[in-house]
């Protein structure tokens, strides 16, 4: 048996933790819930307590694990303060060194868990083999993930792989959680793309299958009627596309990842999907026909145990 | 005497070389004439043997040399290969291999110009002392320079930094000369900001210092008259911070480097540029008070130099 590692996904509801071969073989995997009462100060006790109890139970020797990563819902500063994160209740912590003294010393790193997912689907995942990729997750919001050179770039202030929140719609008139007008989460997010369907219906005398489910309508029916040609879901997903393959477009005139790696849950709509951001890239991107290709994440909700577990073998 | 280093940054017209102490200081400068007859193949002997009358003529033996960078005006692959550099008629080359070779084995590194000089204002100008930033070049056209952790960020396929290429404009009609249509160079290099006062001239009534230039008003025009509080001057002057500023915010949310670094001529109208750019630049990131600042270059046609210099001290 050779070396292995932890990756531990701390969420707001609970705690992924998974133990893994160095080489990348996921091995066991578990979770225990968030205990988020007093400031979250139960959260890293609970965790460590819950690694030594399976290491004993798989009679696995701590010095047989290289170290623990952990991915955190919030900002984490490159020497792994984290002074406030929200989800959790934490304030003014060093939550690494935390975990590290509960598991005797074992190195423990520590960042921002959307960061930590586009390192796991590097390591493992959509962009398996590659070096330099930018994850973009399409959930209730739209996150990111800067991976270069096998590394997370989170950046001087936290605001790295914040493209959810770029402006790039001029004619938008609502404003965004963030403040702003006009973000691509506005847009193209799970709650974007079924508001983008609303006002369609509301503005538009066109028929559509998507009439008959209102207000209730989720994005996952405007991908569904869209695949099966509703004209009305067809033009939603044209806007949605037009504005992710112009993100896509200014995304690689930045930095040229290799892969471009869609994630969340409006990512299971799969290759129609990146067809419909594909010709719009295209088109934003005259100036070179070699750019990074646009592929699916494959790991779902275990991209941030994989990350995690990825983190520490630097 | 400490060890040195030399950096030569190959241009159409001329290549500038200089001789450098590995801790950053500026010894001896010169240049020779670019031979570009013959698909350019003196050009790269005439820097080998430039550099070896130099080192004679100073009486420096070449192992008080650590090495050699050199700035190449075309797209450079992580290895050294240059397949086409169309300024300088070279084709299928590895100008870092020769250039070694006539320098008695010397170590050469090369890359792209544009990224090489992103890497001397960090060195040595603007963006001394830190350590992640993003250069802006704002000269006849827009060209970029993105450094991560120290290191140049080229890309697979060569379109890291190339922003000034990256879609921001909705209302464009022109095509740029990349073939796409409301590039970021087609409002905000100098060749941009002429054209925008030129149109706004034609479309507005408004009486204006700018009219006595006709057709001929320059960049400098614009940005002098902006100064001097010429209202249709200072219309243009908002165009074009609200693209830049744009732009920036959106590298900010991608990369999050700690300073954008602006240069080339338009950036000698100084912080009158910088404000012009940064409220616009606040306003599309509202998501963060704390993000990359806006500074000056400061090494001006030298950057490449520098930036050469620094290649090879990795």
């Amino acid at each position: 048996m050779g070396m292995k590692c932890i990756g531990v996904d701390v969420g707001g509801t609970s705690v992924k933790m998974g133990l893994f071969e160095v080489t990348g073989e996921l091995l066991h995997k578990w979770e225990v819930t968030t205990r988020k009462e007093e400031g979250g100060k139960y959260i890293l006790d609970d965790v460590g307590a819950s690694i030594l109890e399976k290491l004993k139970e798989l009679n696995i020797p701590i010095d047989q694990i290289q170290g623990a990563g952990l991915g955190i819902p919030g900002p984490v500063l490159p020497n792994g303060y984290v002074e406030v994160c929200v989800n959790l209740g934490w304030r003014d912590r060093y939550p690494e060194r935390e975990l590290s003294e509960m598991l005797h010393g074992l190195p423990v790193k520590s960042a921002n868990d959307a960061n930590v997912a586009a390192l796991g689907e590097m390591w493992q995942g959509g962009g398996k083999g590659y070096h330099d990729i930018v994850m973009v997750t399409l959930g209730t919001g739209v996150g990111g993930g800067v991976i270069i050179d096998e590394k997370i770039v989170s950046g001087r202030h936290g605001l790295a792989g914040e493209i959810g929140h770029i402006h790039i719609r001029g004619d938008e008139t609502e404003t965004c959680n963030c403040g702003g007008v006009g973000c691509v989460e506005q847009v193209a997010s799970a709650t974007g793309i079924a508001n983008e369907a609303k006002r369609m219906m509301a503005s538009k005398d066109l028929p559509s299958s998507l009439r008959s489910f209102g207000q209730q309508v989720t994005a996952k029916d405007v991908l569904d009627e869209a695949k099966a040609g509703d004209p009305l879901a067809l033009e939603v997903m044209e806007i949605v596309g037009h504005y992710l393959g112009l993100l896509l477009s200014q995304v690689a005139m930045t930095i040229d990842p290799e892969v471009f790696v869609l994630g969340g849950g409006v990512s299971k709509a799969g290759q129609f999907l990146i067809d419909t951001i594909d010709h719009n890239y295209e088109k934003f991107t005259p100036i070179s026909k070699n750019k990074g290709s646009i592929v699916l994440a494959t790991l779902g909700n275990d991209a941030g145990i994989y990350g995690a577990a990825r983190l520490i073998l630097d």
